[in-house]
């Protein structure tokens, strides 16, 4: 048993607050939100976030940012992505030298082009610092479904330790070495997503999401490769798994987006219909960048921000896709 | 522009007839039912398989057995996968020892424990084989959908000259040289398609079903690259790419067999409501032995042949299923 601070106390973070506490750690739950930290103290739900749902009584959560700190020395960030560098530069004066950080974000910083553990060590300098990510639908995680994880960390030590203060009866938390691919999978899959969207919203069926799915990830595993990190994390959890899961459910903002967008043909559409900030729309300009900088060719990518930057319709996009030239289906080589 | 024999003229076979004509090919289909074969002579429909649908004018029928092998020395194959040994029996003395078959079959022949394509030389000896495989689910290609398939055979050349027969705009065919790889993915595929289907009768989400789909598929990779194949090609259009589709479609056999029986626990319920052969029913023992024979733990798969021949109930096998120590994730090693 742990003591663990999860921070950020929106349904994500509550949800692995959750895990936490099934997994026998003794957990704090930091937010911002008097309201909600004082509910979820007071009456064990979130109902801002988690509607009728009762958490674990044993999860105590505070609003004060210094007892969050004190209270241990392992750290699971669960904030929003972009805010990710302006939050850590408030808090940088908080984090011991020997603390353990478990970044839950996904995504790459827009500004920088930086994954997420980049930005932890450019802002915090070097720490032990892990992930875990993978198909993990908070309102699905939430009601104790089954569901797999990764536990990605520079060494297996660490990747073991996180995984085993994680893992509950129905939370699986195989462990990675590779974090870089892991990383780039689980941000890249939000592009991908957004073209099987888009692709649903055309009125193509599963044969076309299937090529969609199996061609993008062909691409994120070239990525990895070039980057010298291992391409079949694009196979796994992170990276499949996760796009799996994105794709299959309604709620997903990348695909609910791209629905509307294919329906429509219209960014301007899509942008009322869905208000909040959608990853794959956000970082598919950088996600080509990060291809290219490394000499590798991503159509399906490349298409999806041809398409959000209003430069070809959807139609148009996927007819220059389906031009492309087939080769060899080898993944990686 | 080649001359092509289509073997079959159900849903699957009309629809490859389809595609091979769009391809500019000259296609002779064979089937065995006068009507059929009428119908599609004279009004260019098949209305048993495939309702209101138009084929192409340019499409001629036969049940002539010899007609449809003296019209060409490339013959395509798309009968039933469990009746592939006793037909090509019947037809032994027709294929010349130069002719091209290529077999759109997935299946693993049950009493021999044999990939369709070792029951083609097993029958017939040696000859030039390729497969196409793939997400292709014959409801949407009919329509022309965008649809990404893989054409494998033993040659580079071989597998380029059927990759060049079948392609259409609408259809990308992607080479690979790993016939065994793309035929085991392909036929496992539907024992993983029901674990899924038998999670979401139990009342599961994405999470769950992503988890089935991504660990399912990392035991076809190392039973692959056990038996000396390639393991990626589990995560190409082969694997991956036909068990996302399967599992999309709601007219799936596999994912809805498994729905009913993850709901009621019942076999024989199952087997009321889904009369038809369920091929991952029928293939999951025979999977299991695949895998010991080269010492390959397969536990999704185990749990589906432990359900579907009533060891265990659907429950009892999940919980047996996360009960399993994590380990590292990786694919292969």
């Amino acid at each position: 048993m742990s003591k663990v601070t999860v921070f950020g106390a929106g349904a994500w973070g509550s949800t692995m607050a959750q895990v936490l506490s099934d997994a026998g750690n003794d957990v704090l739950l930091w937010g911002r939100s008097q309201q909600v930290i004082d509910e979820i103290n007071s009456s064990h739900t979130n109902t801002k976030y988690l509607g009728s749902h009762v958490l674990p009584s044993a999860i105590a959560a505070t609003t004060d940012l210094s007892s969050a700190f004190e209270f241990t020395d392992i750290y699971v960030l669960a904030i929003p992505a972009q805010q990710l560098r302006t939050t850590l530069q408030e808090w940088k004066g908080n984090f011991s030298s020997d603390c353990t950080i478990v970044s839950t974000l996904k995504g790459i910083e827009i500004s920088s082009q930086m994954r997420m553990t980049e930005v932890i060590v450019d802002v915090l300098g070097p720490h032990k610092i892990a992930i875990i990510t993978g198909p993990n639908l908070a309102d699905e995680l939430v009601l104790r479904q089954p569901a797999g994880a990764v536990s990605a960390a520079p060494t297996l030590e660490l990747a073991e330790f996180v995984r085993d203060v994680f893992r509950t009866p129905y939370y699986r938390v195989y462990t990675s070495i590779d974090v870089m691919g892991c990383e780039l999978a689980g941000a890249i899959k939000s592009v991908i997503a957004l073209a099987v969207g888009i692709s649903i919203g055309m009125g193509f069926g599963e044969n076309t999401q299937a090529m969609l799915i199996t061609r993008g990830l062909n691409e994120v595993a070239r990525l990895c490769a070039a980057h010298g990190s291992d391409p079949l994390s694009a196979a796994g959890l992170a990276g499949m798994g996760d796009l799996v899961a994105s794709c299959g459910s309604p709620l997903s903002r990348n695909r609910t987006f791209g629905e509307v967008l294919g329906r429509s043909g219209s960014m301007a559409k899509a942008r009322e219909q869905v208000a909040k900030t959608v990853e794959g729309v956000a970082s598919a300009q950088a996600v080509v960048e990060i291809a290219h900088r490394v000499g590798v060719e991503v159509p399906v990518i490349e298409a999806v921000a041809e398409i959000v930057s209003e430069q070809l319709s959807p139609a148009d996009a996927l007819q220059k896709l389906m031009e492309i030239t087939t080769k060899g289906e080898n993944f990686i080589r």
